[in-house]
């Protein structure tokens, strides 16, 4: 099947929205103007890395593509807007079952967020399956939330639950776009990231740029089901360094952390404090703090 | 040697602009508004498919990458402003020297046409090397020129010369975003296409989405070095059908085609018309016309 064909195909899977002026099909796609500041961000998935294609389902390995990108906006607590999909498929799956099953992944998380599928580029090799997706979005009218913004005696949040992903959660989540809005449209939160390398690699970036260190309590760590069966200290240790979590970490007073934990309708759980000096620490407080040696998830 | 030590070192080979407000570190870029149109463009290299890793060039192979991407962005008469690399990077060269090397090759064309380096995604694998560029830039004051745009009556024009890109064009060719910047300020162009699957292909494609077919005169045909050995009929057949030239295909009205000829600034040449129809045909005048059945390149 030749590679126009198969795109002619796509095209019509795809979604679109107000922010696209011109789509797929000419050599770059033209997005409207924008008086907000625009968000960029780009992550590749490998077979054999990030999925196995012979074993996980198809649409999920589309669905996650875009999902890990549309994690990366709602880390910025931007809006995603449109997606661009690069593939190097193998010949034996450039067939068109195959691909539109793969598509099907994508267009259907891309229509829950409203997100366009505005561009990419199909090709076809001997290698294994290689996805590379990248998504423009746009800041929240209170601007981009970074990883820089973390201050002294800030309490750390986290959505969801943490480690296991690798059971399944890292192919089928959904990524934190409501509660990004939820949290931005009412709080004023310092720094957030993503949890994609596992929360004790993730948080410690965030240290790293504010130029501040963080202990957290291994108690109020949320665990994800899998873990909830292991021995309490192994499943702490998972928490903290399995990754593709994709839930999001950030940081804010603790005035507003309390406003938010009165809230019914997100989840999201306080798992430790910004303090003074460098890295991460585990404790209550002050006199049981014992640094963190992490190594974050390697995929 | 780990992801992140090599990302944190290449960070320093990157170049900035005023367009980005944030650029690596973070989830994702953060770019400053724009009052013109946004273009998007994203292009993926593999090995032994695009280029040989063992023997070309490792900075052309990320001049290669980037220039790919830069020409979709001139096809649509816009500037380029940002760029994101995504790197699936075999482990054999997942070493900081290949790295620089590579970097290099992006680097140095990026700091040419002032595009930032603003993101993007390193990632090692047992797998062959595979490169996704998006570059985000701006339309012309005048607007985008699509494929869409094409009139009958008009006159075909190519910059530089065509076919044979395969013995080394292909690598180290420059993008024409300067031919494009000189176009928009001083002519009206109709529509336009970088020429990267061969002429035939990609003149063809101006024409179905114009609704409109098009003659090529084949002794007008600008033949590339390595053609110039060839038998006529040859170097001809190979300068429609050779893909990768990344030369700039557009059409514009005879009176601004001549405007244009009469520059000795730019290398465009006419090679024909755009006719009533379907299709692209040979000949000098309508009693000629012969349909051409060309295959473009497949990479």
């Amino acid at each position: 099947m030749k590679e126009n064909k198969i795109i002619e195909q796509l095209k019509q899977q795809c979604p679109d929205n107000a922010s696209v002026k011109l789509g797929i099909g000419d050599d770059s796609a033209v997005l409207n103007p924008s008086d907000r500041e625009q968000l960029v961000c780009a992550d590749m998935l490998m077979e054999g890395v990030h999925f196995i294609l012979d074993s996980h389902n198809v649409e999920k390995i589309g669905h996650k593509a875009l999902a890990v990108n549309l994690s990366d906006i709602a880390a910025m607590g931007g809006e995603a807007l449109s997606a661009y999909i690069c593939l190097a498929l193998p010949r034996s799956h450039a067939e068109s079952r195959f691909m539109e099953r793969l598509y099907s992944g994508f267009s259907s998380l891309a229509q829950r967020f409203q997100v366009a599928i505005a561009g990419g580029d199909t090709n076809i090799w001997e290698g294994p399956l290689v996805i590379s997706v990248t998504v423009v979005g746009a800041v929240h009218p209170k601007g981009a939330v970074t990883r820089r913004g973390a201050r002294v005696g800030d309490v750390i949040m986290v959505t969801g639950e943490l480690g296991g992903s690798i059971e399944g959660h890292h192919l089928d989540f959904t990524p934190r776009l409501a509660e990004a809005r939820i949290l931005m449209d009412g709080y004023k939160l310092h720094s957030m990231i993503d949890v994609s390398d596992g929360l004790g690699k993730d948080l410690r970036d965030i240290c790293r740029q504010s130029g501040v260190a963080a202990s957290l309590d291994p108690e109020l760590l949320p665990l994800r089901g899998p873990l909830l069966k292991m021995p309490r200290a192994e499943a702490q240790q998972r928490a903290l360094s399995d990754g593709e979590d994709f839930e999001l970490c950030f940081t804010l007073s603790e005035k507003e952390a309390e406003r938010l934990e009165a809230r019914r309708d997100i989840s999201c759980h306080r798992i430790g404090r910004i303090i003074a000096g460098e890295g991460l620490y585990w404790g209550h407080n002050e006199k049981t703090w014992e640094p963190i040696h992490v190594q974050g998830y390697e995929h």
